[in-house]
């Protein structure tokens, strides 16, 4: 039998020579130790996600193939499977085939050429490639024989998927023909709610179908606003996993007769997160969700330069959680937490921010902001006055100049500081219905939260409070108050207003998102649809039809919001992360 | 022979009803005129561009599907070519076939499915649609045979593009073997810099191969950073032109025999603009770049219930082109400028800046900046005090402070106005290399120029001055003084630092931008080449090594203000515009 490396790598797409570098230390550590084969993730020498950096500078092209000689020099004594984009050389076709060569003694003795194309969701590999249309030839290594898949050419398994595919061809059918011992299957995979479960299942049925081995290795990191949590695997010819590497980390795991170890899995993995139903029990997939976010925040800093982040602490929910988050990821010793009360933030507040920042045992500071918002508004109203507006201290001028000078703070903070970001504190609830301050709370270098919900981000934060080694980090007093920006007061209670008596109750609005992104629900089917809260609460048919049309209008004026986010971590099923979805400011859907 | 409508429309993705309304009111027009034909543009009835919008919302497609039952039951004594997005309904293909139905007396007779799908730049059909298998059929009229072409179909045609395409078939061959009098191509098609020179010798070239008339309608428009140019055009069956529709503008034209008018052409469309190689003359390019701004402004005003503009008036050549293009578009009466002087403005900024707005006849507002920089500046070194940072005041905070008070500053001003949107005078060069704030002058709810380099704004400029109803609306000193920022002083000269001493000249930068945009070049690649600058200075290796690797280095670092630049409008024939390129913030291109 064979030894074999799976090279769990991270990559920085047209970074050539950090790639290459990598999967020559990579190469040089497997041939230390004996191993007959090493596995590389889909593109691993291009870097993946590239964007369309390397349809459009062919320098970096050019430089993959010299690192390619250079790769292929080092395999004396061993096999090297290394993912790359190879170019067509073919005016009539696309410029690349998204391929796996197969390495051996100093020459490239195969190259498997992906055949099924994704072009939709985060995936645009039509953009780039063209689909193979010859069969994959498997390979012989010491007497066993290896079938090689790319990626999505696993995700047509004709008895899993039920013939139900916009791919004609089935590759694995094609391989099985050749009689492998092994399917390898070589990836670039993100981490999405519910796709390890799919994964295992998949994976597990081909392997006990076909009676072969199954091996998978995927990509450890994060780009373009996605994670990539590695958890390569290896199933036996019965269909039992015998190996599960490292979860969002690069991994070297060295595997005899194709057994590993297997840790305790998650429940995430095991049990199946009803992607098909709403629900408001989000408990399996709240560890990975967690752990996107943190290495996702953590990979982003270290790949740009960061090392600290900056946030502004409300004493609310949003940026309670960031804080944790950007503690665990980067260490409370790198993070600031700034207060920044107007005269209409609660002593409540206050406390509970600085709370938080203790038990976290961040940095904090609080900066008051009378003494540079008055100056403004004062400078404001005798502007407007020379120019006849409305009245300016009952707009929504006022709340917004408080974000904003908020946020001027928090980055001139990190600019300061250098190496230093600024943190964005929306969570997705919010930003569908665009109720965040441009220049203001929703201004940043990262976004943690702005693909979690807020009923997700209350469940998050209870299972914060429940897991971390610090328990209760967060203080109960700010699970239990309900949200708002603190911009404004009620006149009629003199208290400052809440989120859901601006717009409506975050259970219904988040039930909303989910039909919308889900289930491609517009204003007809979300009346004709009863909503958890329903059975729950009286609603009248009136509210449900002004709470339905306030979303749609609220969230057609949000999509410019949209286009200038921060980068983030898509962790939902579907977003509105612009690696994966695109609408026009300019378009409606309702 | 028949009456012809070409039925130039405007749409909005999704928007069903203004589409259908749009439609059915030029169908009555067209029959109460007794034409025999109208044609829409390409999914004139979905809309265009549409993202992502109608794969996620199953209702937007539903309601297109009624509208079309609408629309198809008006056309008694009328036949209508409308494109539309058709579902497959087969889940073993791509949701829909990017269609044309031919509609006549209350049913749909043919229905002609877009054989070539566009998948680079600014298209992303093969997301959407499945290519068309089957050769398309033409239709009879009054015994005339009428071919239909979707867009990309005319665009491999074997002669004129040399067999060098990703295409396999040519439909226009298909078409001309049903010998057909009449080709009819409906598209959508976006204007950039030398498209139509190209057009015009694409179709003229294929009327005059195949004796065939040649009829091209195209949607007027703006959407998604794209400014659709309408200009449909008939050419007759020796390859002349004889209709050119409005530019820039919706248009309902009625044409017997084939024959319209054609007004004086543009320079654009006539000589050619050499895209292929760089040049610094951009004459040929100056009219249509200027159209395409001032009705992307326009148009993305209006259809978001915008009415006014406000921008900041530095006196630089940025904000005053901006201010110009801000007057054209929405009238001077509905622009406000305002000049933000710091204590370190120069006297003659200030007045270039009232010059210009008197000039112009628009709105003009000072408001120094000193009352609130200064306790804002205050309140930060106390903050800073308390944690130990670098010396403030000569870090580049400041600089940034000034920028981020200036923008909150207009966006209070728009806040209080409503219906006013601040504006983003960013221009392309200093896009590229990050020569902007964010939360400062790169934040606004437009960017009108920032797809247009600096050396092609100041022909921009001296174009304005020339050929405006006001001349010379921009003050000479304006064109003559180097662009900088005003942010900080260079304590050596007492003045205030210029952008070109601070990066490069821009004469040497827009050239690497071409460069890397149209040729793939790389740092090797740069090297080797020969800049113009060079042929007029003396340039040494060192000085010229060094401000390739800034470029490259500074770009690096602006990719993240790339993914947050506020809408604008693509006029160049490559640009960093997320709608056509995509670089994800961690990856690497030199």
């Amino acid at each position: 039998m064979n030894r074999i490396v799976l090279a769990q790598t991270d990559t920085i797409a047209g970074s050539i020579k950090h790639n290459a570098d990598k999967i020559k230390n990579n190469i040089l550590k497997a041939k230390e130790n004996n191993a007959d084969l090493i596995i590389f993730p889909e593109l691993a020498l291009m870097g993946y996600p590239f964007g369309d950096i390397f349809i459009r500078h062919e320098s970096v092209v050019k430089r993959q193939l010299e690192a390619l000689e250079e790769i292929t020099a080092l395999t004396q004594n061993i096999t090297v499977l290394l993912g790359f984009a190879e170019p067509t050389n073919d005016s009539n076709k696309k410029p690349f085939y998204n391929s796996v060569a197969v390495i051996q003694n100093g020459k490239i003795i195969n190259i498997v050429r992906k055949r099924l194309l994704p072009n939709y969701g985060e995936f645009n590999d039509y953009r780039y490639f063209e689909p193979s249309e010859e069969v994959s030839q498997i390979f012989e290594l010491k007497g066993e024989k290896h079938g090689i898949l790319v990626s999505e050419d696993s995700f047509n398994e004709k008895t899993f998927f039920k013939n139900n595919s916009i791919y004609k061809t089935d590759p694995i059918e094609e391989l099985i023909k050749q009689k492998p011992d092994t399917l390898i299957n070589c990836s670039c995979s993100p981490s999405r709610c519910g796709k390890e479960y799919l994964k295992n299942k998949l994976f597990s049925s081909i392997a006990r179908k076909y009676k072969v081995n199954y091996i998978y290795v995927n990509q450890a990191g994060y780009a373009d606003n996605l994670s990539f949590d590695g958890t390569s695997k290896i199933y036996d010819k019965n269909g039992n996993l015998t190996l599960r590497a490292k979860t969002f980390d690069e991994d070297f795991v060295i595997v005899d007769d194709l057994k590993g170890i297997v840790n305790e899995l998650p429940t995430g993995m095991l049990e199946e997160i009803k992607i098909n139903s709403f629900s408001l029990n989000y408990r399996n997939d709240l560890a990975r969700t967690y752990k996107s976010i943190i290495f996702g925040i953590r990979e982003y800093f270290k790949k740009n330069g960061f090392t600290k982040a900056v946030l502004g602490l409300s004493g609310g929910l949003d940026s309670s959680v960031c804080a944790v988050l950007l503690a665990d990821a980067l260490g409370s010793a790198n993070v600031w937490g700034i207060s920044m009360p107007s005269r209409i933030t609660s002593s409540e507040s206050k406390n509970d921010a600085k709370t938080l920042a203790q038990n976290l045992g961040i940095n904090f500071l609080e900066v008051p902001l009378a003494s540079t918002i008055d100056p403004m508004k004062e400078m404001l109203n005798s502007a407007f006055e020379e120019v006849k507006t409305d009245k300016f201290e009952k707009s929504t001028t006022i709340e917004n100049l408080q974000a904003r000078l908020r946020a001027t703070i928090l980055w001139s903070v990190s600019n300061e500081f250098r190496q230093m970001l600024p943190i964005a504190t929306s969570d997705k609830s919010e930003a569908y219905i665009g109720y965040a301050t441009v220049n203001g709370d929703m201004s940043g270098g990262f976004a943690p939260i702005a693909d979690v919900t807020k009923t997700k981000l209350f469940a998050l934060a209870d299972y914060l409070n429940e897991h971390r080694y610090v328990k209760n980090a967060i203080p109960q007093a700010i699970l239990e108050k309900p949200p708002g920006a603190e911009l404004k007061i009620n006149p009629k209670t003199g208290k400052t207003v809440c989120a859901e008596e601006e717009n409506m109750p975050y259970e219904f609005l988040d039930e909303i998102i989910w039909f919308v992104e889900n289930k491609g629900f517009g204003f007809d089917e979300l009346i004709n649809h009863t909503f958890y809260y329903e059975k729950k609460n009286l609603l009248s048919q009136e509210q449900k039809e002004e709470w339905i049309n306030k979303f749609f209008w609220k969230s057609k004026c949000a999509v410019y919001k949209w286009h200038i986010m921060p980068p983030s971590v898509v962790v939902d099923m579907h977003s509105i992360n612009s690696v994966e979805y695109r609408q026009p400011i300019i378009s409606c859907i309702y």
